[in-house]
């Protein structure tokens, strides 16, 4: 490559000259004037790491919570596999498919793996019920377990090799996403789709075994497509985002993979992607404390299908029942301290289907109440339609309370006998405080794909997820992940 | 679609909740406020727009230069389908493809038409040589062609119809790059690639028979989807991102053909494209005279393959060398006025490589003087070290003059019999001003085309492209365009 010759080339090639005047033509000139240098080789010095990082490096709490982030994905992509969103999607893209080299989780229909990690990723985020890293909002696990898991049916990779691409993928997504957040998020990116790319390049590239300079063109052509803009939300749109970061992530490894060429310098360049797509660069977030500090383990997992907001109401909820062993018809009132955006936010209060459900603080201290879950099934036509739930929700008495703040409540709830059952949550469930436990992560995996993959292949698949380290092969988690 | 309830679900489940605090909490909040009114339904107005405009609405003249379009596309993507790029695309992505549904222009493998679009693309560009919308600096044809000679092979495509949605796919990408430059180019976006992918979006969807909200949501997957920077020039990925954006349009109006749902307002909104990739919006230029205004009646084609910088003393040098029969032993030397550009950009005085004469205004000159022309053959190994070219570059004597514009030259011939060949050029050959004859573009498709396809089958396809007005099938151009 003759890159300074063929950058010269090009600049020269795009001045424009007719229709524009001088001064239009100058305007283009800093093109080819000598670019300052940025702070750091950004791009190289995090693909170098990339390609020499190994399983042995990671420390144990940060392959746990990699495994977790894997348990939680595949529950997650299995429970929205029949989403309208993804049968549109998978009848969209059949007649162009390539070969059936991978799973459709929780279907029965296979697609080349780029059409699969797409489709994959897209439900894995349909629920919004996927893991968060809360530093940057980004759902780390869909554009990197949607892209490797796709890849591992198509060539031999063993669990551990899975694993430490799994966790290099989200420390790489994390750390570019943690160096332009939030004025990145805030000026409308979907930062998961747009960190999530580098994400799914790096996994799949660590995995196809890319040299140093193929990682560097790999993280380059990834940084030339970011995906997805917040305006979407709302939007079958949304879950695209995730899953056109996996295969678009795919696509930029396997070409660079051959030795398709990009620039060295694609993130921090002048006019490479942290300049071009945020007004804040902090390469520190990208190279500080490589293989020391690890944003993978920084990960959570969402216990409610519904706004964060209303997790510490449910939480205590829960609890609550769970101890108090409170039956609906015993609560004369359920009274809630709250921050005031949970009534901003959810403040329905007579819900009529499942998905204005999920915009009730009552419908959710509710049905929290009668069945103990907060799931996708708490927020169904049938729950927000239930008598029993219905008549307890209009006993629910959200108050704004100055001093609560949006991770907290206070929840009281008063029965006909006199008695008050109360509940103060600092930090819900969920959160990384609060981590939920390994049971929870399996009880919501089984909620979520529970008749859609046999109840015996349930137990195997989250079997085969808490050990994936010791498989010989990690396609095993796709193939069994199928409708049967 | 329940758009509003749907927003507010993925506002709330977007809120952070644990490890940042209140205040954190409250920057998100804006999210969750109404968004103020955009100028207009722009994606909306749009999509009306491209679903209702049909082929008798066009101009006479906006037909002629759609047609001049494509021949000059087919020539580029012939003439650059065997370089380096477009065999490691080709190698790293068969795995992949699905079914052989459409032609590689220039060789011999057949892929689906998504990876087609992306390889025709790459191809179309690889030389620099494709076609240029000077205000902008878009390179129309590729995302757009790319895009529909593929799914013409699919399904039947009448000629006329393939013309309006190439012109349609044109005016997308050309006015919405308007609404956006130069802001959005000078901050590091390859416009091409950002723009190109509603073009190709919008001429797919065109074809596909979208209604108008199937076209507002293709559009707003195609806003998702930006493709390319500006650090990629000089490498593989400046021709990768006008394939990239063929297939990404294409991707995203297959979606929206099967009703994948985005927002109404992808372009327009707060957080939507225009205002998350550029500092500069102006909806005037995408909806100001639609249907009156033709962007796509101004575009432009390369007649020299190097920089625009030196096309005025090649234009010069060819018009002097053809009204003289000037040879070179005759000649003492040439004398240029030219601007500080030229120098600055093309001063390679003595150039080893067909790359390096691209950079050399010393060789051009000589070499067009010697052989008439500027193609891809002038800037080869074997031009620039043959003998007698590398004799006349050393007698060629470029002076920075005041009052030269970039587009402008005076050249003088000096014969060693005393005479002078005197040419000052206002406006190249290419330009706008001057636009390229039809017999010039066939010329430089045949001296791309040559020694790819066969000599008798070049005749053949061009006239296709001349009449694809009256083809039954847009198809037979990308069918016969193919090695033999």
């Amino acid at each position: 490559m003759h890159t300074d010759r063929r950058t010269l080339l090009q600049a020269a090639a795009a001045l424009p000259l007719a229709t524009v005047g001088a001064n239009a033509a100058f305007a283009q000139t800093p093109t080819t004037t000598p670019v300052a240098a940025p702070p750091k080789e950004v791009t190289r010095a995090l693909a170098h790491y990339l390609v020499t990082a190994s399983y042995d490096d990671l420390p144990a709490n940060v392959r746990k919570e990699g495994v977790r982030t894997l348990l939680n994905w595949v529950g997650v992509a299995i429970g929205g596999s029949h989403h309208e969103t993804v049968d549109i999607a998978v009848s969209a893209l059949g007649p162009f498919s390539g070969p059936q080299q991978a799973s459709l989780f929780g279907r029965r229909e296979r697609f080349d793996i780029m059409n699969a990690a797409f489709i994959n990723g897209v439900s894995s985020h349909i629920f919004d019920y996927d893991d968060t890293h809360l530093k940057t909002i980004i759902h780390p696990a869909g554009p990197v377990a949607s892209a490797i898991l796709a890849l591992s049916e198509m060539q031999p990779v063993s669990g551990k090799d899975f694993l430490n691409a799994l966790v290099l993928g989200v420390e790489t997504e994390c750390r570019i996403g943690n160096s332009v957040y939030p004025n990145h998020y805030d000026v409308g990116w979907h930062i998961t789709g747009t960190a999530g790319v580098f994400g799914s390049a790096a996994a799949v590239g660590k995995l196809l075994k890319l040299n140093e300079q193929q990682m560097t063109w790999a993280l380059g052509l990834a940084a030339s497509q970011p995906v997805g803009l917040r305006e979407s939300f709302g939007s079958m749109n949304k879950s695209f985002n995730p899953g056109r970061a996996a295969s678009s992530g795919i696509f930029a490894a396997i070409l660079a993979s051959k030795n398709f060429t990009s620039s060295d310098a694609m993130i921090e360049a002048k006019r490479g992607w942290a300049n071009t797509i945020s007004t804040k660069q902090d390469y520190n977030e990208i190279l500080g404390d490589l293989g020391k500090r690890y944003e993978a383990a920084l990960n959570t997992y969402k216990p409610f299908a519904c706004g964060i907001v209303m997790h510490p109401a449910i939480d205590a909820a829960i609890q609550l029942r769970n101890e108090g062993k409170v039956t609906a018809d015993q609560i004369e009132r359920v009274d809630l301290k709250v921050h005031p955006l949970v009534l901003e936010l959810t403040g329905k209060k007579t819900p009529k289907a499942g998905l204005e459900g999920k915009f009730s603080i009552y419908h959710a201290v509710a049905v929290a109440i009668v069945e103990g879950a907060g799931g996708e099934k708490q927020f169904s036509d049938r729950a927000v339609t239930d008598p029993t739930i219905v008549a307890l929700r209009s006993k629910v008495n959200p108050v704004v309370t100055p001093g609560i703040k949006p991770e907290q409540v206070d929840l009281t709830i008063v029965l006909k006998d006199g008695r008050k059952l109360n509940r103060y949550i600092e930090h819900a469930i969920g959160s990384v405080e609060v981590p939920m436990t390994d049971k929870q992560l399996e009880a919501k995996f089984s909620d979520l794909a529970e008749g859609i993959i046999p109840a015996a292949t349930i137990r195997r698949v989250m079997d085969a997820c808490w050990n994936v380290e010791n498989l010989p092969s990690a396609a095993e988690i796709a193939r069994m992940s199928v409708a049967s």
